[in-house]
């Protein structure tokens, strides 16, 4: 029977326009609450918290104009129910931490102070992160705070998928491949490992896609390499973001279209990918238009082409592949998009069940594949908890 | 018996530091002379010619202190010759003519006003390139001569291939995927096909490793793929390129170290890849100190890695893959490199024979190889010749 004295670790993961919360008990070492303010900034906010069987605790529309009006209302929810839900630790996820903060640490204002500096690393990304960090280190002082990094899970690649071929000036200081999406792929390693996989002995390649999205290389338990490197831009055609460029692309830019380095910045992140050739970077939506679209057509095949390429890449670098995960918003629940990745795979023993992978089963592959295909819903929040529990130590 | 009125199609291929050039009968469609300028703009210069039968008429030390000199050499060798090589016709060889221009055009004065403007494109190859061209304009006004670019093998690649996922502002203009090496892959093509190999149902990737390296998938006959885009700066990682890299590792160079546009293509085009790691990027040089020199062995690693990677992409691009071929400078004549890009691929059916392989012969797989590995020696210049001849209908 769960104690009366429970008090849970509140667990955080900002996007770019959503705030995802969670409480962990420390003892169960369950999640007890799972809750999502969506929308910010639009006209169609929601607020939504469910408990561990599912059940609606809040079901809300409103309206958050920003970032820092969710965390108010995040807040004043938490203090309504801190005599149900008391606090015991808060951990926070943060996309990029530098070479010297990959491990999960304890927050400090000295450490946010260093974070600060690699703002121009992940400019989409961190300012927000860091300003609620901020926000929950002012408001719960009494609480001790963890940070976990995304960049942890690559901490250990070898030099071929850690390093850049440019000069050690750059690359001995803070320019290398880091590589993102880490608490999700532990995540997976973890489910993985309850399945009874032996994941030291095989060779994983783990799909993170959704509106970020990149792939990951795992050969005896470790990253070997991913798809991102220095920044989420990199890696694959998002929905918004380019992906790898011929560096010759951005020279394009910067002598021809005379963009500023800021203009450079924003165009990558921000409207290029599937977006700069469908007018939306949304794979729901272009799959709804497809069929008659010609360019949201496009856009999908190219995002199939290239996830399907950089697994063929993947697989040439660990040589072979014995797993195949998909994960994310796109990955756990768009059987096409997996369909049409997987479509000319056979080569590499990659052949899915169609009616497994319509009904968005945990293992798609068919009998005859070499390849077992999994489909995981991740959950970076529990990589989180499970990270500041171990830093607190509490038992 | 050959007749004594047969006139020469001279082919011109003009590299970094290095100047080919041919004689090509018309009439057997055999090349009759191949000779080179090496070393221009260094201590080390060389000029040397042979026939076809591999006798050599010339080979010996000079000093050419840039192109422009080397170029007057030739032409002063050619005006010796002129007796016994009556010239008939000029090819060029052009690393870059835009959009509209791929296949192979007539020389004009207005086509190399227009290309010109294209230099922005490949600030590192064109401007020689068009200089050369100039000369021979102005000194064989008499003879049709013709351009032959490096993008026309590339020129039906579908949407995937061809598009980079940036606005339509860029992309409708210049700003695509043109892939270079063309030349080069048609060769091999077309000795594909001598070999009575059914190139059309064959999915085969071709590797050009040379200073500059890149590979082509081609399927049903046709280029569907390949690592360059826009610039011969993107793709694999190469001896002084930095290949394709995440956007944002361009953005930190010019955020956080300031570099000025032309730093940064200098940077890139020049001073990156292998010599980036260690030092020099000759990966014969690298090969003799590998053993002991820790960053010349991660140099060399780092190239098979990207190479076995992109293998593993295009494979995946194709669906599958039946033949391999090695060309280029590396790809022909350094074994152990062929057996380091191969050495983990056996997951994709590539098995090498290591004595075969040693002895660069023409087909280096083993018997129990799926995929076909061939060793193919390029040979632009006769492309450029067939062209030529075929522009100006020389029977």
């Amino acid at each position: 029977m769960k104690s009366k004295l429970s008090s849970y670790i509140l667990c955080l993961n900002s996007g770019s326009s959503s705030l995802k919360f969670s409480l962990y008990d420390p003892v169960s070492r369950q999640m007890e609450i799972a809750g999502v303010i969506n929308a910010i900034g639009t006209l169609n906010g929601w607020f939504k918290v469910s408990d561990s069987r599912g059940t609606l605790l809040k079901n809300e529309a409103g309206l958050f104009k920003d970032m820092h009006t969710a965390v108010e209302s995040l807040t004043k929810w938490l203090d309504e129910h801190q005599s149900k839900y008391p606090l015991t630790a808060i951990g926070h996820r943060v996309v990029q931490g530098g070479p010297d903060h990959r491990a999960p640490e304890m927050l400090t204002e000295q450490l946010l102070k260093t974070l600060k500096q690699f703002i121009f690393l992940a400019p989409n990304h961190l300012p927000e992160e860091l300003a609620i960090i901020h926000i929950f280190l002012e408001k719960f002082r009494n609480l001790p705070q963890v940070v976990c990094f995304d960049t942890f899970f690559h901490r250990d690649m070898p030099f071929c998928g850690h390093h850049y071929p440019l000069s050690s000036k750059y690359t001995s200081k803070d320019l290398i491949r880091y590589g993102f999406h880490g608490l999700s792929y532990e995540y997976i390693m973890l489910r993985l490992k309850a399945k009874h996989i032996p994941i030291k002995s095989k060779k994983i390649i783990i799909a993170h896609l959704g509106n970020g999205a990149s792939l990951v290389a795992v050969k005896n338990g470790c990253s070997i390499d991913t798809t991102m490197g220095v920044s989420p831009i990199g890696g694959l055609v998002m929905s918004t973001r380019s992906g790898d460029l011929d560096p010759g692309a951005i020279l394009f830019l910067l002598k021809h279209n005379k963009l500023s380095v800021d203009e450079l910045d924003n165009l990558l992140s921000k409207e290029s990918g599937l977006k700069a050739i469908a007018g939306t970077g949304d794979v729901r939506e272009l799959l709804e238009v497809g069929h008659t679209n010609a360019t949201a057509a496009k856009a999908l095949a190219l995002f199939c082409y290239t996830v399907r390429k950089q697994i063929g890449a993947l697989t040439a670098a660990m040589g072979g592949l014995d797993i195949l995960v998909f994960t994310g918003g796109i990955g756990e629940n768009l059987a096409v998009i997996r369909s049409r990745i997987c479509k000319d795979l056979a080569f590499f023993g990659i052949a899915l069940d169609s009616r497994l992978n319509l009904c968005n089963r945990e293992v798609i592959s068919s009998e005859k594949s070499r390849v077992l295909v999994h489909v995981i819903k991740t959950n970076e929040e529990l990589v989180i908890a499970r990270h500041t529990q171990n830093m607190v130590q509490l038992k």
